[in-house]
């Protein structure tokens, strides 16, 4: 039986790993949307890796999925944000921001399907290549407040609004993908 | 000027920092609700370390939020899990147990008020003195999708429903708190 690694659990540093990649047509912040609720029909896909799969075990009665991952080519941690939705800046804690200081993303996708270790999901709105770190089943009652107050951010947002490059770290990585260096 | 620490960004080894720290009425998990939505007008409050105060600009407006917190006393992953709202076996990621590989719990909680950086919440389901790693803004339109299809948890649990001890690490920590020793 393969055996996970010990996790960290002290107080002060905490470790991740992650636990799959997701994979989108998004290879740059540009042109994103900046929510799954503003990606309705884009679809993608989930690679778990392979000693994480027994996990998935029933996750296919689920109609969306909530995915936690980390936003790795977010630019480094801000506090005070200028966001999408709005021309004021705002707290990075009022906001749905990456350059988080922790730089954990959430998003609810949309699950299409499940094959071995690949999850087939609609509504995405992550980078290509993006570093998974948890899947966890949405579930209404615990999860819908519907007309919570909201804000800076009330009625903000619709259909197929898309990121620039605002948050995005000018990376290696991203100007080869430009030039197609796989 | 404060200037927050640089983050490790690569793919293997993600690390999160402490940004705060949850109180709440809860020693220990036996008795602890299994979600806030089950957590009604239970109060806490979260403590964000000064240096990350800045951040909360604008949160005042938000009738809930997201806490991203790390599972400090769970037992190590599992991939298989017998949930509180089960009698079956299910995977963790289609479980909301704390026993996941990466240890990140997620709770919608109500905020009440905000004096410098201490945050008093209601619909509080963690365990007192829990590292916290990211707060989020809640937003219906991003987060509400009524209706879902929640596969083994369809229309499960209900107020009030409490948690026994069976993903609790048994440490030294609990058992001085048990004690009375501070």
């Amino acid at each position: 039986m393969f055996r996970l690694p010990p996790r960290n659990t002290g107080m002060s540093t905490l470790i991740l790993k992650a636990i799959g990649k997701v994979h989108s047509p998004f290879l740059q912040a540009a042109g994103t949307p900046i929510q799954s609720a503003m990606a309705q029909g884009v679809e993608g896909s989930v690679e778990v890796f392979p000693e994480f799969v027994p996990g998935l075990q029933d996750l296919e009665g689920f109609e969306r999925l909530w995915l936690l991952y980390w936003f790795d080519r977010a630019t480094p941690a801000q506090l005070a944000v200028k966001p999408f939705l709005d021309q004021q800046e705002h707290g990075v804690f009022a906001t749905r921001s990456p350059c988080r200081p922790n730089p954990i993303g959430l998003s609810c996708v949309r699950l299409v399907g499940i094959e071995g270790g690949r999850l087939r999901i609609m509504d995405v709105d992550i980078l290509d290549g993006t570093p998974l770190v948890d899947i966890k089943p949405y579930v209404p009652q615990f999860d819908c407040f519907e007309g919570s107050r909201a804000g800076w951010l009330q009625n903000k947002g619709g259909q197929g609004v898309l990121a620039d490059n605002r948050f995005e770290r000018k990376c290696k990585a991203r100007r080869e993908r430009k030039r197609g260096v796989s």
